[in-house]
This record gives structure tokens, sequence and C-alpha cells, in this order.
């Protein structure tokens, strides 16, 4: 197999861009990371979106985006896996330079939400639809049953999970494309408007525009071109039941679990030695299970770690550097690239006021649903 | 790169399956597939659907599909490229073996189209919503221009369009498998209602529902099995502007034409090498343009040798022996793995009363939208 680097990075501001179409997001995000590659051309490309069809009508965005930024006759392609879409795109990226059929590779993301489609339910349409949708269930309320159960068999408190949105608005303020800059406190979080008790609207990520890419490269390529690079050291990705009632306990993520010890296992590093994560806290609960099953933490015990800084900028294993999710913002398709972006500026010490000291190896990990899917990447500088 | 083989097929019925869902089809076909490949496990999972988050409200079905074969924590994704989705699928599990990262890769493609959406609206999603959408076109409209063009342009006849449905449809009442086994005549397709003028309904591909599947394997495993392998000798795709106005020359599907030089390249082989064909027949106008770019006959000539039964299953160069989108039915995701499965029948000598006589070499041609994207393998027994 051979090796891949991340050679250049863009994105676009997070938020609700009325200005920018679902297109003109991606074209922007796309020629911001082909500037920073300084490259002339790209091989192949690999669009991740959640829903664009129920979003904006707009399927065949693999094309689209090619065709919108001058590249056709290149190959491209969508990629999809609910809110993980983005980073299943890097995933595809990564084995077309792996297995020698192209040298750079442009991946990428994007949704656009706010423009006027019923967005809880084309956000639904990644949970099952015969057996929860259906029913009624939301995924607010889904990972409000994740949050419930957790405090039940764990201790968990209503304060830790608060101390997740506090500890991403803090990074989120720092960071000059978060769609929501403004520092919170535990209290804010925990008055908040309920949405699906016990996770407030201060638990849950919002509803955003965005479009985030990265160029790849083989390393034969990275040689010639003389910019900075970080490689991509594992891969892995795993599914889980979509349904939350067909799993023995929904305090666990297996498929967070699987898709983390298949990425470690390829880069040959344990947690211990990962610097810093972006990782998937669509709702407060999500990151505190999501740090357990990287192994960052024993299992259950997530709230207390992350209430006691152990995640936060200055923290043994800093979290969300960009804001996460809760405040960089969370257009579906395009997190899972945003995460990747942040890595790669933060590897490369470019990251300015939310830099995070002596990172080597960094990580990303992003989930579909309530985790029926999820991808973990590791990288290192 | 590592090389592929096809160790197993399977599908559904083609047609209005009111007794089947979405998984249910995917089940089904998946079963077959890994039946007939007499395999235990499979490594990945690929699916391919143009749109059933605007068909049934569901997306994340690559995960969706795992759970319901009972192999989650199996990395699976969905693959999107509006028609040529099921192709596109295949392209993903080919370069995930080829790397070295998989083994065994279930690849497949499904769509439920017969359900209550708005087909219309669901299927126009693959054109360019700001520029074709949005002022009132249709596929059938935009292929219908393409005809009049190709008509305008070399002389192609009314009957000669109708030859390619009549041929198609001959060969569909052969396979047990096609939605419409009916033969039919060039009057029939001549006279029949009116869709958009030069293209009749009997010149257009059906709404249906189906599901496709094939077993991927590295050489290393079919050594191990010794199943009757079909190897992937190449793979080829392109693309080119979405919408038609934006073309030079709208008889030219310049992505179906560098998607198969791709192909051939990677094969080392020439079109007079291909033993038989499955091409994208979404309207008969599309399969005389898509075996001009193939190179199975000069530009402009596709016509004449459509009628002269060169593209018979007698012919020089058999196209379309499953009977094509046009009679064997077209559930847009599905079609393109629906090829594959008849290309490898047709090479392992099992496809019956449709068979193909010394066939060694065998071509998929899978097509998005009014070819904006297009993918090509190339198949040797």
């Amino acid at each position: 197999m051979r090796e891949v680097a991340v050679i250049g990075c863009g994105m676009t501001q997070f938020g609700e861009l009325w200005s920018l179409s679902l297109r003109d997001m991606f074209v922007k995000a796309a020629l911001e990371a082909i500037d920073d590659a300084k490259i002339d051309h790209i091989d192949s490309l690999y669009v991740g979106a959640m829903t664009p069809g129920l979003f904006v009508g707009q399927e065949h965005i693999g094309a689209l985006m090619a065709d919108y930024l001058g590249m056709s006759p290149v190959p491209a392609l969508r990629v999809e896996s609910a809110c993980c879409s983005g980073g299943m795109a890097l995933r595809m990226g990564f084995f077309d330079i792996a297995s020698g059929n192209s040298d750079i590779v442009l991946v990428g993301g994007v949704e656009k939400m706010t423009d006027g489609a019923d967005v809880t339910y084309a956000l639904a349409s990644a949970a099952d639809q015969d057996y929860e949708v259906y029913h009624g269930v939301t995924f607010p309320g889904l990972y409000a049953m994740i949050a419930r159960a957790h405090m039940h068999t764990y201790g968990t408190t209503r304060e830790q999970l608060a101390a997740v949105s506090v500890k991403n608005h803090h990074n989120g303020s720092l960071n000059p494309k978060a769609q929501f800059r403004a520092k919170i406190t535990i209290d804010k979080v925990i008055n908040a408007t309920m949405v699906a008790d016990p996770l407030t609207i201060l638990d849950s990520s919002p509803v955003s525009d965005g479009a985030a890419c990265a160029v790849l490269a083989s390393m034969d390529v990275v040689k010639k071109l003389s910019v900075p690079a970080v490689k991509v050291i594992g891969t892995g990705a795993a599914t889980d039941t979509l349904a939350l009632d067909k799993r023995k306990d929904i305090t666990v993520l297996n498929a967070v679990k699987q898709s983390a010890e298949a990425a470690y296992k390829m880069a040959g590093v344990k947690p211990a030695d990962i610097g810093l994560a972006e990782v998937h806290d669509c709702f407060t609960i999500a990151e505190i299970c999501v740090i357990e099953e990287l192994g960052f933490v024993e299992k259950g015990k997530g709230g207390p770690f992350t209430e006691q800084g152990n995640t936060a900028l200055e923290g043994k294993i800093p979290d969300n550097p960009s804001g996460g999710l809760k405040s960089k913002g969370h257009p579906v398709g395009a997190t899972g690239i945003a995460q990747v972006v942040e890595v790669v500026e933060q590897l490369r010490g470019r990251a300015d006021k939310r830099q995070v000291k002596n990172a080597k190896i960094g990580l990303t990990q992003n989930m579909g649903g309530s985790g029926a899917s999820s991808v973990v990447h590791i990288f290192k500088i």
C-alpha cells in the first residue's frame, strides 16, 4: 500500500451563508486547498455530502463540483454515510492513491442546510426509517436516551455534559471560521431551551452551511512539491445497527470503537500517542461516549475526565480545538473534512490562538446517525 | 496495484416489487451473491444508490445494509453518482482491494422507485438544478435534444433509434429477471405514446425497483476458494458538464469517451477485443452515442450499425444481451451492478438462452444524468 499525505487544506466560514450556494461553497473551499497545496491539477475528486437531494434538490454533486471547478473530465463521485460522509470521502481518496491509481486527489465535504428544507426530516433519513423515524423519534431524542442511559449507568452528571459544550465554545471563540464564537457557562447550557431532556439547545450542534477540502498526494508528489505534508498513517471505518433499540448497551458506540482499533492498528500507535483529536460532538453526550471508545479514558469516565479539563486546549488530550461541531458548526457532509483541516493545521503549527503545543500525531473521528457508522483517521507530521 | 476478480453475483427480479422494501431487495441480491461466491465473510461493503432520500426518505444505506445483512461492524458506505452510482461502487471496491486494505468486498446497487415518490423530481436531481431543472427541463427532454442533434448532424433515422429498443426487448425476452419481456417492433416503438419528440415511451427505460450485487476478491482469495473468477482488468471514470448547454457538441458524450480510454489503457485492450458489452441505454439515443464513444463504431455511425444487427446477440459486438435498461429495467442505483452481473454470467457461460458465444472479454458502461459522469469496467475470464 502506497503512503498518502495531506498537502493542502481549505474551508469556508461555517454558518448561515445566505450569499453562497452549495456549489459556491465547495468551489471556494476547494480553491483554497488547491492554492495551499500549490498544485495545478488533480487526478480524482471525492465529495462527501449527506443529503443534498433533500436539502436543495441536487444530487450528482461529484460531477457537479468537478464541472464548477473547471476540472471535467476528472473522475469524481459523491460519498455518503450520513454525518460521516466527509470522513468517508477522505477514506476513498486514500484508497485511490494507496492503490496506485491516482497521485493527487481532492477530497471535500459540503452541505447547504439553511435553504428552506425540512432539516429535521432530512437529518432523520440517517436513522432507521422503519424502526425509528416512522414512530416519531428524532436525533436529539436518540442522543437524549443515550445521555440518560450514561447518567444512569455511570453517574455522569448534567454539569459534566455541559462541560463539553463550555470547552468547545471556548475553543470556537478562538476560531475565526466558527459559527458561534461566544463563550458560555455551565449554567447557561443547563438553563437553555430544552430540546430533548436532558439535552438543551446548548448541548446540540447547530444547522449550518459550509464546505471543507483537503488535497491528498502520494509521497512521490510530496517529494517533488516540497510543501509541508502531513501523513495519513491510519484509516479505520466500521458500522453498527442503525436503530438504537437493536444494541445491547446504548452507551457503547461499537462502530467508533472498531473504527478506532482499525486505525490504531494500521498506524501502529496507541491512544496515549495521540496529541490532539477532533471528534464528533453532534451532542455533548456524543463527545463523552466517543472519547471513551477512542480509549482516551476508561469507559464511563468521560464525564469527570472532561470536567477536570483533560480535554481542554492545555489538557492531557485536547479534543475539538477547532470548537467542534457544537461551536464551529455542523454542515453535515463538510464536518469530517473540517476535522481534517483542523488537525492538519494544528500539526503544521498554523492554528494561531488555539494552537495545541507539541502535537505530532492527531486523530479525527467522524460518525453517522447515532453511531451506526464511524470513520477514524490518524495523521502524523 | 493488486489484481481484483469478481467471484459471485446476485440480483433480484427488476420491476414493480411491491412486496420488497429497499432493504429487502438489497439483502436478497447480496445473499445470492455471497452464496454464489461461497464465502463466509466480507471485509467491506459499498452500496450504490442514486437518491434513496428522495425516493423513500432513507439515507445512510451503507450502514443500513451492513446491519440488515447481519454484518456490522463491517465498514460500509454509499456511493452516489446519479445513475452510475452502481458502477462507481464497484470502482470503490476495486480500489479497496487493489490498495491491499481488503481481501473480500461486497459491492451492490439498489433503488426503490415505485413507492410513491415524485420520480421525475427525484431523477431531475441528477441534472443541473440552477441551469436546467429550475427552467423546466426533464431527462426525456434532454435526451430528446441529443437525439434531434444526432439526427441533424449524422442523418440518424427514427427507425435506427427504434432498432435499439427492438433489439434490447428481444434480448430481455430471454432474461427471466427482466421487467419487460415482450418483443416489440419498429412500428410499435415509433407509434407509442410520445414522451419528448422524437422519443416515445418505448425509447425510454422504465421506473423500476431492484438490487444487484457482486463479490470482489483479491487473487489470494480466488486461489483458495477455487470458484470461477472473472478478473476486473480495467476501470475508468470521467465527468463532463452537468448542463447540456455548456457542451460544444451535445452528440458527444466526452465522459464516456474518457472513461473508456482510461479503462482500455489499464486493461491493455482495444475496442475490437471486446466480446460483449452492457451499456447505458436509458434512452435509445444514449446507446447509439455510447457505442460510438466506446469505439465500437465510428462517430455518427451508431444508428446504421445498430440497424444492421451488429449489436445483436449474434452480431459483431453484442450490446446489452441482458435486455439493457430499456427491457431489463432501470432501478438507477442498481443498474451499474446489474450490468456487471450480466457480463460476469456471460463470461462464465451461464447466460442460458441469451448466451453470447466465445466471449472472453466483456465491458460495462454506466453513466449519470445526461452523461455528466461515466464509469467503464473491463472484465476477462
